[in-house]
């Protein structure tokens, strides 16, 4: 608490890891590249499950849990799953160790594994696996199934919630009885994506198809919600892949259809990672600190009682309290679905309020309210919104008999705001470039989305990438029909799609 | 669905497996001793998660999420934990395979971590190891965490959520600044499993502390929630630990006390896990198949429509979802913690009703609605409750508009008459005993929970369990001071304690 945050204009990188680990919500572990989610984390991916499993739910999908240890060989039942994933995996080979007193604990060499188990990179081979049992009709399709868990990928370079060795996620995996019905169940699952991200985490995304290079591996094609960040770098937030009938005739899932034949299940997968975390903070946070927007917040309104005299405290604290259970008593409505507004009163005797109002402003919190000896005289409380910058943010002389009612309208207020923020940010550093000196040169200064034509070749892309680091984030579905030439061999280009460097 | 379920009476392993299997609870996996959760049971498993989290949270607790791997350094830092998880952990060796076109994927011999990781069968070491940066001042505590994982312990002997190689669980640790204050936690949570059990499962459970050879490793007592099944074996169903300043003293936890001294932290832990659903089936259920008590039920209602001509479908149809929106309608209320009664109409073409009503049956919902043409034409409907036999269990001529209300208020009936039956079970089943004679007769015929003096020792604890493969479970709480003769030994007993054969 003692030192300021580092501004993302001078240190970008800094100033997101000052805000994860000073607010509370990761550091890193002992293990390479493992972090610890702190409660404050953890409590904004509780909200963020629980407004994406609703969606899950209501579009028909149910939970189960599949195992977290997988045979090695299941991985090479696909080959480019494999070839896409055995690089990173991690890699168990012992059952047993052995406690030596004295001389603490050795791998015991009798308790070697017959194959070698890989931790989980993703579930597409054991849950295909397994989906051979459940499937022998037609009648048994579809096959909605989610589940939420932890996986392992080793990665070599880490970041807090961005890129880690281990990281909890959801992976949804369906079988059906036709292409038509998986290629619909894709798309669905994208557009809940988008749905979530901006209607619950107030962040405009892009979506569209992966160009062949991007793609998810083992996928016919993947589509993908693409955001931007403060810094406006892209970050990919959740993928919906279409993949065919490549992993039921890798684990020969056949099903009689209607017409009594043998066909192999089509099936979709798709996945949302405690990577939203981090792309929650980069969008919206500030000097000041993260800024959670109110549907995701774990605490919605935090009262700082303020006090000098010891007669004032009482009656204070007891006016906070009243408030903070007139917040509670507030009827519930589907807009948190059905959650009741959350309400501290910060009451703890060893800070100042002018430390709590750091702390609670480095913590997101999206309505503080000051209430102090002379608001109570005169019946009234003060609100600051954490979306707005300084003397803005404040409401003055807010009655306390109606406070709580304003929390609650201020709150889809203040989700509002941070939305058309974000999609004002975009804008402003979103760009149509039509040559390859004006992409490189955007790109650097002020960088951000770049709406470019290209020839749609991967040897293309890659030399892009290797010349500049951008890479096609998505071809957007809300392109305009225009033909024009690649930007790099003026070959045709059937439409612009969008570069930008990404995490 | 085709065959009958084994009787209990008749091979009770076998009933057990049956109705884990066909209710689509879970299965066995490719993977030696882990299992696929199926939807059903992961329904049930959310609910309880839920109904857990919910008490959690109202005694102050907050979730959080640390590394899945350990450093193999880390467990030999408490012996007796070293000494007692070490013979079953999985060990990560390698971080990396080789994909090698058309011959499958090879450990990389090159990718060998410097040091080997476990996979977490417990995790108080990582997170002893994280507090110690966490807590400098008596001002840092209490810590009071709790994290929802997956744990892998390398079982030989495995059956479906019972003994599994991995499970899911959660894992209370908490850091207090006084003995005092740790030992009341341990009790706390102690009863928050009880209630728990008792008021969400209908799951009545003795509690008390285990003896010094029953006891978790690291802690310096351990308390537990012992539940009878129904072959009258105990399954021990919650542990709540007193672990002192055994952790804090292995990973340098100090604080700095109101008198500025420095001081080991105390720590508690206390965990319960998906071995709850091997608890729920096998207190309530029956030769029919799966009973759920109302409050961990996905489905509270089914509504099975009967019609033989095409012209009544559609009447029966649209009474049957209107009757479904009725229960949706009806007000949320603190028992089903604000959620709603969930009420679902089987309105698949290919099967006939008397298919459904065994396939739910089979599925343990409590309320069965039959609506048919006659049952409209008199404007009502016949409700079945799961919890009772034949007849006794129908409600003919239920008027439909207030057949919902009356669902309402049948689901807390219907809790209760299930704990009441189990709680005359194991008072049917719990003897006490004066003689190791006796013991050893009553063991066998009938079986269940025998109070009985012993002298207190490991030595004759491991006699009789040598002579019966019975233990003592716990030293239970409602124990009468009560002066006897150890029934093995002849030695003093302060009180009788609770043996029995246990899962």
């Amino acid at each position: 608490m003692a030192e300021k945050i580092r501004k993302r204009s001078e240190d970008y990188s800094q100033w997101y890891l000052d805000i994860v680990t000073r607010a509370g919500l990761a550091e890193n572990s002992e293990v390479r590249g493992c972090m610890v989610i702190k409660p404050h984390g953890y409590a904004i991916w509780e909200k963020m499950q629980q407004g994406l499993d609703r969606l899950f739910k209501d579009t028909g999908h149910v939970n189960a849990y599949f195992p977290l240890l997988i045979p090695k060989s299941f991985l090479a039942r696909e080959e480019e799953m494999a070839a896409g994933f055995a690089k990173e995996c991690a890699v168990v080979t012992h059952y047993r160790l052995k406690a030596i007193p004295g001389k603490g604990v050795q791998v015991d060499p009798d308790a070697k594994l017959e194959e070698e188990l890989v931790i989980r990179p993703t579930s597409e081979t054991i849950i295909w696996h397994t989906y051979k049992n459940w499937i022998q009709s037609y009648r048994d399709l579809p096959l909605l199934i989610n589940q939420w868990c932890n996986v392992v990928r080793w990665e070599m370079r880490t970041r807090l919630f961005l890129r880690t060795a281990e990281f909890l996620w959801q992976e949804g995996h369906t079988a059906h009885a036709t292409q038509a019905e998986a290629e619909e169940e894709t798309r669905r699952m994208l557009h809940v994506y988008k749905t979530f991200a901006e209607e619950w985490m107030a962040m405009p995304v892009l979506t569209g198809p992966k160009t062949e290079a991007q793609k998810f591996p083992g996928a016919v094609y993947t589509l993908c919600i693409e955001a931007m960040m403060q810094d406006c770098r892209a970050l990919q937030s959740g993928t919906s892949h279409f993949l065919g009938q490549n992993f039921s005739k890798a684990f020969d899932v056949r099903f009689q259809n209607q017409q009594g034949q043998l066909e192999y299940a089509w099936a979709t997968s798709w996945g949302a990672s405690t990577r939203l975390v981090g792309g929650l903070v980069m969008t919206h946070s500030d000097d000041q600190g993260l800024v959670l927007p109110p549907r995701l917040a774990p605490i919605h309104a935090v009262i700082v009682p303020i006090f000098r005299k010891p007669e004032e405290k009482e009656a204070v604290l007891a006016a906070a309290q009243k408030l903070a259970q007139d917040i509670r008593d507030l009827p519930l409505g589907p807009w948190l679905s059905h959650q009741p507004i959350v309400a501290k009163v910060d009451d703890r005797d060893q800070y100042q309020p002018g430390f709590k109002f750091n702390e609670w402003e480095l913590r997101g919190i999206p309505i503080r309210v000051e209430l102090g000896p002379k608001d109570l005289a005169s019946g009234s409380c003060v609100l600051a919104r954490r979306d707005l910058p300084g003397k803005e943010s404040k409401e003055m002389n807010v009655p306390l008999v109606s406070a709580a009612a304003r929390i609650a309208e201020l709150l889809p207020i203040i989700q509002k705001n941070l939305f058309e923020r974000a999609c004002q940010f975009r804008e402003a550093n979103s760009f149509e470039v039509n040559s390859y000196e004006e992409f490189k040169k955007k790109l650097e200064e002020p960088g951000g989305f770049l709406w470019a034509h290209y020839d749609g070749t991967r040897e293309t892309e890659e030399r892009i990438a290797s010349d500049t680091k951008a890479t096609v984030r998505c071809i957007p579905d809300s392109r305009k029909p225009e033909r024009g030439k690649c930007m790099v061999t003026g070959k045709p280009s059937a439409s612009r799609v969008v570069f930008a460097k990404a995490y």
